[in-house]
């Protein structure tokens, strides 16, 4: 593709040859001649004239370039629409791959795609446009929808619902047994049958080796929009609301509440039945031990109010400087003391403070 | 099922209309016409009007409700044997199914079932009634005992030997190679051989995606009754006791040995080498780095004793109010040195203290 | 094998019987008659008397012992060198399982291993002496390098680059979308697609049920001879440098840059876009939020320098001593201010200071 051709299917103001011939998107450091490489931060320009790239796109307003640059107000969003023109995804074969084991009585939309040595249960409804990676396992009654992609190797037990446009990555389990015993009077652990089930809305994507446990009755829930990361342990009877993003290795404990527009980093926990308002932010290795109004916005394990536990990681850095005031005070009292049971004040006056600061 | 069969059946008192019929458990904001809650917090007895439910489990001695209740001393002991009740699972097609590669010299009970596209390698035995789910792989030599559930995509390595009763859920790794290495004199890691085995006792359940590494030599061993949630970590060399739960995403370092009815709560971590008493609890999120006598309870990363945890904890929140003491006596003193040094004691004692404090 | 053999073998010195017949390693408490123990700590001497095993390997320089013994600078070796003797891993059957789909124009060496089940896709490659185990997933135009080990349902996408001498232990995800979404004017995200790759270097191993993201251009990159434990994740565009550590749980974010030769504890989480030098230790459960100099030791979350950490922790645990501390002072404090404000120093002074502190 031209240059300008590009320029002009992102939107973009172009500086410099609009003849030259792109193929490809690269990161700076990692462009040759025929990429187009792009820079988000400003701090990244003066790594500019040492990259290979033959084209840039940067920000409306950033010091000229001797390379061709298309100039945009949002670098990022234009190199987002350059990877949706140079790749486009091979269309996996359609059909129904013969080792795979489709069980009767399915429902499959005419188009979608099943791989390689897939099992689909009884009573499974895919629809239209869903591709089912190999190796995929769905269970018994799942109803998967349009527009769906399953990477090989996902796992759905009997009973899910899965909504429109749905990503699931490889080795992720949805519908595993929630994690709930009743103890004997022996105190040994009996099962609590697991009968309850997992519901995706429309458009999550939910990262690899991901597990999201069924309800013990009822239902585990994940809203419309929400993106879940790798290694992420969501346990029976969690909502998760709209929106809301879970960065890897969170761990969200039984029957806990989480709103809209909720943004949890990586390696958060979540005690069990609390509930999460909308729009709260919760740093990474948190730990909430209690339930969170809208808008919070916490750090630290137990986690408190970001305020705090940023004016406690400053106070306890000081930490070592307050035991030697406190050791300083203790002796300026001592000899205060002193001087007061002698009674001696004229005599102490006539010396320097610093000289007695000293003793 | 009429209310008052279930209500005999599950060995509670009943109040109200016994003749309606029930055929559903659900949590009291899901519940529909026709459905049986249950009310374990007697905060949640408030909700209880605006349910749909047609009847609810409550505790004995809890305020009279409008709806028919099973009154009992353990509602969610009642709760449970209604989910026995109402929900037995389907058996699943017995025999081995022919898409799956059973190899020869297996010693398998009749009644077993094996799933599709499943791979059982040479000398693995199987006992009566167990149930090896689709996709499962099985190595060379493995025992499975009697009544044991191997949920989908279950991957258990040569050797391992698996108790009666056993259940595994998706997406488990038993029997990986242990994390070890040799470095030899230029810092270049050399892979210990793994060559022990994993052992899993009887009643033993494993959520899914765990990772349970072999031991370099010996054993790793999983006693008797211990249940294990979701993405958890058990490395080689690790003896877990009996009764023991360990709750998500928690990670046991190589060669820990863990007691009986120990208690780990999320994300929790264990350095390698140390042992863990009988009865010991481990709160989410703690980092265990020295071994632990029976019947602790520990907090914090590194873990300490839970009432030191808190103490810590209050005093580091009252950090900044301890700095703001620190200046206030800093002032007070500098000021009482003053005075002394002037020996002006007369003028300033006729000052009153609230005045002064406020220089 | 006679004991003088294996001494011979391992290169250490014979103490007692040489003829004896040994033919397994195992760890003092579980050896048996014709078992060789080995003790790497001086304290697991003492356990030695009650073992079973005939013979021990143990350090030059150990008091004398009952047992024919083999002396050696370094047990650890002598052991690592004695497992490679005893145990020789399975050859496994040779040549390519009929049940798996392996499709057309793939590159095969001659001697490579496919286990059953496996899916292979268009355009890879597999170099000589690699070994895939059952239920693997290879996307199209991946190559293997020579001497590989893939063990069972390890689940490779499209486009990945594994060189020599790698080992992936089951349930690992390699080339998962990267976690990247732009969101629009409404807050809604929208998937940035990720069209990089995954390069893993010679000599790498990779523990079971890890999860390494695809680069959303370019690659991430895992450089040789490093070594990763199970559970940890990996985010898109990450570079690991050669030589390095990261153990169970711990997780990577995107953008990450790790030097050689450094070692992550496990639980460790590193924030996005920092580097980490060479040399660098994190310890467990720490959580890195910026970038770390060579040479760096951190702990805490978030991460200090580790002395820094000690000296916090401590000062901490003082904590409530020095509330104990402050209040103290300040009664002191107010018991100076009043004599003074009194003037009446003189009948102060006669009472004893320990009287004065019990007030």
């Amino acid at each position: 593709m031209q240059l300008r051709e590009l320029a002009e299917k992102l939107n973009c103001r172009l500086v410099g040859d609009g003849e030259i011939e792109v193929c490809h998107l690269a990161p700076l450091h990692e462009a040759c001649e025929g990429d187009v490489a792009f820079v988000v931060n400003t701090r990244d320009l003066s790594k500019l004239e040492a990259s290979k790239a033959s084209a840039v796109i940067v920000h409306e307003g950033s010091p000229p370039c001797s390379k061709p640059a298309l100039l945009t107000n949002d670098p990022y969003l234009a190199f987002v629409g350059a990877l949706r023109l140079f790749y486009t995804p091979d269309g996996p074969t359609p059909g129904i791959h013969p080792s795979s084991i489709v069980h009767e009585g399915v429902r499959l939309a005419e188009d979608i795609v099943i791989g390689a040595l897939s099992v689909v249960e009884a009573d499974v409804t895919i629809g239209r446009g869903s591709v089912v990676g190999a190796q995929v396992y769905i269970g018994k009654g799942s109803r998967i929808g349009a527009d769906c992609r399953l990477y090989p190797q996902v796992m759905i037990r009997e009973g899910a619902e899965i909504g429109d446009r749905v990503i699931i990555h490889s080795g992720t389990v949805i519908g595993s047994d929630g994690f709930g015993y009743l103890r004997d009077g022996r105190g040994v652990r009996i099962k609590v049958p697991q009968v309850g089930r997992v519901i995706i809305e429309d458009d999550v994507e939910i990262g690899a080796n991901v597990t999201i446990d069924r309800a013990t009755i009822g239902a585990t829930r994940i809203k419309r929009g929400t993106k879940i990361d790798n290694l992420v342990q969501i346990a029976h009877n969690v909502v998760v609301g709209a929106d809301t993003v879970i960065a890897a290795l969170s761990g969200i404990a039984g029957s806990v509440t989480i709103g809209d527009r909720v943004t949890l980093a990586g390696q958060v926990g979540i005690i069990d039945h609390v509930e999460i308002g909308d729009d709260v932010t919760v740093g990474a290795q948190a730990g909430v031990a209690k339930s969170l109004p809208s808008g919070s916005v916490v750090l630290g394990s137990p986690a408190v109010p970001h305020l705090a536990f940023k004016r406690s990681i400053a106070a306890v850095s000081r930490l070592p400087s307050i035991l030697n005031t406190l050791k300083r005070i203790e002796m300026r009292l001592a000899s205060l003391e002193r001087t007061i049971e002698e009674g001696d004040i004229e005599a102490q006056s006539s010396q320097s403070t610093s000289e007695r600061r000293l003793h």
